[in-house]
């Protein structure tokens, strides 16, 4: 059967390059990183190459990314210490992160009694400035987390335009980029964010590694205690493959990036062209359906003209060999609704299905017209 | 140059048959185990059944094992959730635990107060029972975490006298297995502990990868928060090929357990009959120099025959191939003495050089003679 894989934003096919690389790493260079002898300095060496080369990209100090397990866990180590180490008492967010910063902000709650309040959403999900900025004037010891781009809608953050921000009243900003990092450049000596996380499976690379960006002399502390391995940040033998792999998945992505783009953007603009075409009604959620105010991997669409609930459309394309999503993977096994959605549509309009389709350099326009194809014959059931 | 890696206490060579499974994952099973869709099933499909495998394994249910990034992870979550959410106020634990357990309990002392006691230990560096009884008998609230097999000196703990102990006087026992797991068949209905830490790279699988064991209805809470994964203990995009790798490691580990045993025993049993006859005056340090009370797998020896300061001769061993250790990886780089001998030896031994040789299957009696060998030349320098 054909399968179409367009659910990029969940998680990305791994490029040749890069499982190469970690067979490579875990035949040939599986030495501890804190081991003396030569088989430990062969992996250190890589290691420490990977952090200068993606700091490089990030035109940061090596000394300021920190290795993680992945996304999750980069968030949970900069708002945990920022509240328990940074002495942070507030905390601006909205309603449309990802629950990996959510979750551990009401966990943080609980624990330390932090106070975190929402900033006002724009009925386009983007972030009320003139809200965020009021809320900066009337509070201390805070820090802002935001994300650059919504895993659900697609909605870039200036992320410029929030650290002056955060710089002009105090705050520290913590942002996470892990539908970002690998898709689009970042300056990080141009936007003066403190905190930010970031995936390697989001731009082709393995699962179970990513970083945290930690602007130096924050005074950050671990949140896995143990061993001194990244300078003390993060215990734990490192997983020396799957950094390898990590570098070599940015090396491409920076590399490409414009070639890939342009590619991907091309191949969501002609989703768009396709499925309005089809579905003249179909309706697009927050700024997925405008090329130029929401990142070019994914659109996020109603589509009332299908007389299915969602989890019934999404069981219906995969029988056809499509893979796309109801939002975030995290919550896409479970009924529950979009928290992301929730925020922004109507009762009614949260009664009709709305689906997440998410580009990469893999996807085709003969993929997008067969996904059209079974959507307009759906449509008829 | 003849390369001879004697440091599998460190790290081990990953098996053939693991990367195997590792590099077909990351081509063809990429899915985000959270979709919904086909791609996701197969890797949640896939992770489920490494789940099942290891827990039956350890004879426990599939539902008790909490896959993390290493082990390292595993004992932060349960050391701090038995801390934060279980009212555990004082910890047993002893002075030659793994960092991975005193920095964190140490942080755990700083962070809610809860008291930590350390347990005497006898001259050999076993645990003193008899004080571990009376701490236990005096304190109520407790949990008690000693590790398995020590990483350095390569004594047992005899992990069901300890949790039959537990158990009568109502602590929670927490073991850092991560040398054991693999190298020891484990049954968790026996030996009734609460919580239990393992590490893949530790048996020939991948690094960055691991799991605790967590006592069905325990009341453990996460360490980092997110999705749902791992039953809202974990929050995080899984590794699927680390953790399929790791259930292969397992499988091949457990499976060939008996003749790999006997292969490994009757290598360090080769190796301290020649290095007794090539020095006569040898030392080893704790139990590890007696085969039936240490772990098969490694020596600590002290060499007072060599005059040299053990990082020298450490490179010295290094120039000729020679990979072996001071003690844990994770200090091996640092001019820091051993926390573990720094319990047992006197002043004066302590001065002497001492090193650890840890083996694997993939040892070989003509390497060890290359070691004898060599260490005999340095004698002479």
């Amino acid at each position: 059967m054909k399968q179409v894989y367009i659910d990029n934003a969940a998680t990305t096919p791994i490029r040749d390059e890069v499982i190469e690389v970690v067979t490579d790493v875990m035949k040939n260079k599986f030495g501890n990183a804190s081991s003396s002898h030569s088989f430990g300095r062969l992996s250190k060496a890589l290691i420490e190459k990977s952090r200068k080369r993606i700091a490089g990209f990030l035109n940061v100090s090596a000394g300021e990314i920190v290795f993680t397990s992945g996304g999750t866990e980069a968030n949970n180590l900069s708002l945990r210490s920022a509240v328990r180490d940074l002495g942070i008492k507030h905390i601006v967010t909205s309603k449309i992160e990802h629950h990996a910063v959510l979750h551990t902000l009401w966990q943080l709650e609980k624990e330390y009694g932090v106070k975190v309040v929402y900033v006002d959403l724009l009925p386009n999900g983007n972030i009320d400035f003139a809200h965020l900025e009021s809320l900066l004037k009337t509070s201390n010891k805070t820090l802002v987390g935001l994300m650059h781009i919504n895993n659900e809608i697609g909605n870039i953050l200036d992320l410029k335009h929030v650290s002056d921000l955060c710089q002009a009243n105090g705050a520290l900003f913590h942002s996470d980029a892990v539908q970002s990092v690998g898709h689009y450049e970042l300056d990080l000596q141009d936007i003066k964010l403190d905190f930010l996380s970031a995936s390697a499976h989001k731009f082709h690379g393995p699962k179970g590694v990513g970083f945290a960006f930690v602007r130096k002399n924050s005074g950050l502390k671990a949140l896995v205690f143990g061993g001194e391995q990244e300078r003390g940040l993060r215990g734990g033998t490192e997983s020396t493959h799957n950094i390898a792999g990590m570098e070599t998945a940015s090396a491409i992505s920076i590399g490409s990036l414009e070639k890939e783009r342009a590619y991907i953007a091309d191949v969501k603009r002609y989703f768009i062209d396709a499925l309005t075409k089809a579905f003249p009604s179909v309706s697009f959620n927050g700024c997925s359906g405008i090329i130029d105010e929401s990142t070019y991997t994914l659109v996020n669409v109603r589509l009332p003209i299908i007389p299915l609930k969602v989890d019934m459309l999404l069981f219906q394309l995969d029988l056809k060999g499509i893979a796309c999503s109801k939002g975030s993977a995290c919550q896409s096994g479970s009924s529950q609704k979009s928290h992301v959605l929730a925020e922004l549509l109507s009762e009614e309009d949260l009664q009709k299905p709305s689906i997440r389709f998410s580009f990469s350099i893999y996807n085709t326009k003969e993929e997008i017209d067969y996904v059209i194809d079974v959507l307009k014959s759906l449509a008829k059931t």
